[in-house]
């Protein structure tokens, strides 16, 4: 597998897992340094892998009440040992998304490979501010 | 110069040039194919340089009218021909700065090394949404 088959792979996998409320499998990837910055506050981001994991039990209470959490597009640029990718995800309720169908979460990931092993070290989430 | 170096340089200087007004300083090291998430929608992406160009002047006529756009934190990750780097901005007006002084604007960039020079391939813009 190419880096870039190896990374698409990482993001299908990390988006089947935040749909499922799999802690351990969303946080395997990740560096123990991330540096995530969450659609919520703290406006200066979550850092570290232990603050990483806390963002998440509250979201996928949400998932598991009819969230969605699907990939609808996936970039990824992968150098021999540092990669970025950009990815468009449905997130959303069943009414939100009947009523909203064009809305997206934009995820931004910032990657190494470290020990042979692709991480991801920077995650970036947002919805468009529509009163901006 | 490291790749690191003139990723720093590059930024300081988009940021520098976002501030000014300067359009062509804004877009010089930006590629044909970028891929930018704005603050404000489209939700699927303001895509190409053309269209990157488009999304300025709205936003430089409200920095002319007193908004800051100062970077506080840059951290950047460079391999040999791919990077990415996020950065934390002061990126408000006099009065919100005052009434908001932890308020940030969130920025990462993915960038590639073409024929010896860095340019920016994704760039994703968001503020923490209060409400979420």
């Amino acid at each position: 597998m190419t880096n870039i088959d190896l990374i698409r792979a990482l993001v299908e996998r990390w988006a089947t897992a935040v749909h499922a409320g799999d802690l351990e499998a969303v946080a395997k990837d990740h560096a123990a340094d991330i540096v995530m910055f969450d659609v919520p506050p703290p406006h200066d981001g979550i850092r570290g892998i232990d603050a990483y994991r806390d963002a998440w039990p509250g979201f996928f209470a949400w998932q598991a009440a009819g969230g969605s959490f699907e990939v609808v597009e996936l970039d990824v640029t992968a150098g021999s040992d540092v990669a970025f990718a950009w990815v468009l995800l449905r997130c959303d309720s069943p009414e939100g998304r009947a009523r909203r169908p064009e809305k997206r979460l934009r995820v931004t990931l910032g990657l190494r490979k470290d020990r042979g092993r692709w991480s991801v070290h920077h995650e970036h989430h947002s919805f468009p501010l529509e009163t901006a």
